[in-house]
């Protein structure tokens, strides 16, 4: 196990305008794991109540993920989010959060996970992804994702998370909300002013900024005409930039950008299918095509002039 | 002269959160042209009144630009623009349009020039870009651009100029609102059925894409964090695209790559300043310092993997 992922493990019921699913297998941990299982040995620490499926417990083992940091609350019931897509299927409507046995739980990594290498803290109370940190040794990189929910609910505690994280990892809406500016570049600045190395910022399909204090990395969507269900998209974007990034001997800028198209590609795939449907599925080729797509779509020839 | 400017030169009034101008020298094809000017040799067929100051002849004039096609209207006043911008100056609130010798504008390439090979139908009336391409003979390459104004008031005529096109260039927001659909690679699909071989659509901070049937290239906006006028910005990229295409012996895919690098850096000058205050006294080091830029923010190693 190189790579330890927090986060929830969820079920959850989607509809979109075309179809739906019903208490699918969700969960930040679960899409950033399932992606991070292609390029690393990814673990989980979150939990999971008594109505659990063995067959999602199954299918996260076939990846190859190390569940020992999987708490299963018999006395509870799995964290339950339902919502709903309409025109793009850029913004989700939530309709239902049940947090369940998210409640009441407390984050702990398994003794013999403590000095994994890279941590993943997936969105979650930022509470607890400083819990997460406390019991982590040395990590050589620490990712940050978050949502605006906790940006509004607990800044100050998120704040904390982002000044002990590596990466910060957050939407083009959230970074503005945070740092109340609408300049993205500017948004950057002030993140980066709390510590972290580098921030990326996610557009969706407008694809994913990577800033650091001297660097500037740009790498667009792949041209999707048929996307069926974006729940995940970043969760599962973040997992393949971890997985990828710890491919690398050196984590330095060319790192991070082998772990942006990574995570591109493997966020292409999520959205063509509900919960992990696609992801869980791939071939290394198919997976190698789409960057090879990617590296085109930005290949830039020099002027003669 | 090789590439041709057909559009509105203008004296403009804006108004930004900061700052401000009294009718600075403006207008698409003035914007275009200066851009074009570093990379061909640009000419306009336009029109100007008798209030028109001698001293933006001479700026013109020294950038090289060909005025044998610019008509000047003594008994009229020029083309007068007022508007102003709020926050993030992405979107301008007009104030005043006077159209005064644009009203009765019949656009006239002149004779030595109807064999120009690179056409640039800047931002007027679709009825007259027609106009100009009826004058045309035998161009390589015709790029149309447009605004909202002319997919609400003229649609059919504005769909006759995209039929005639090589290259359609259309803001992110108009091409959602020409084709009636929300996703950007759907909308440039709906484009390229209408015949033209390329569609760029111009995102602004976030960019641009480049479409063909069978292609696919994105380049970033370079991160500005000051940002004074945006005004001309979309007129400046299409000059520059043109400018630079016409310097490739083959109009293929990598030198409308090349095209789209220049527009968007000289893009990234104008909204510097207002007017052509910026554009108008760059140096070739200075150009080919922000490409250098442009093209290492694009720069995507291959994950060994």
């Amino acid at each position: 196990m190189n790579v330890l992922v927090v986060g929830s493990v969820a079920l959850d019921t989607v509809q979109t305008p075309d179809d739906h699913i019903e208490r699918g297998l969700g969960g930040a941990a679960m899409y950033a794991s399932v992606s991070a299982s292609y390029f690393s040995q990814p673990g989980i620490v979150g939990v999971v109540g008594g109505d659990f499926p063995a067959e999602h417990i199954e299918l996260m083992k076939d990846r190859g993920i190390n569940l020992d940091g999987l708490q299963i609350d018999e006395s509870g019931k799995t964290f339950f989010w339902a919502g709903s897509y309409e025109g793009d299927l850029s913004v989700a409507q939530t309709l239902t959060t049940e947090l369940n046995v998210f409640e009441t739980f407390n984050p702990t990594i398994p003794e013999a996970a403590r000095e994994t290498p890279f941590v993943l803290l997936g969105n979650i109370h930022p509470s607890l992804q400083l819990e997460v940190l406390d019991q982590a040794r040395n990590p050589r990189m620490v990712l940050c994702d978050t949502m605006n929910f906790w940006i509004h609910c607990a800044p100050r505690e998120l704040e904390k998370v982002f000044r002990r994280s590596t990466v910060v990892c957050i939407n083009e809406d959230e970074a503005r909300d945070f740092c109340n500016v609408n300049s993205l570049p500017r948004a950057a600045a002030e993140l980066l002013k709390l510590g972290p190395e580098r921030v990326i910022i996610k557009k969706g399909a407008g694809g994913v900024l990577l800033f650091g204090g001297e660097t500037f990395y740009a790498l667009p969507a792949l041209p999707l005409t048929h996307v069926k269900d974006t729940t995940g998209a970043g969760d599962t974007f973040a997992g393949g930039f971890v997985g990828a990034t710890s491919l690398s001997r050196e984590i330095d800028e060319d790192a991070f950008r082998r772990g942006v198209l990574a995570g591109s590609v493997m966020a292409s795939f999520c959205v063509e299918d509900f919960s992990c449907r696609r992801t869980a599925n791939l071939t290394k080729a198919e997976i190698l095509e789409r960057m090879g797509r990617l590296r085109e779509a930005v290949r830039t020839p020099e002027l003669q002039w």
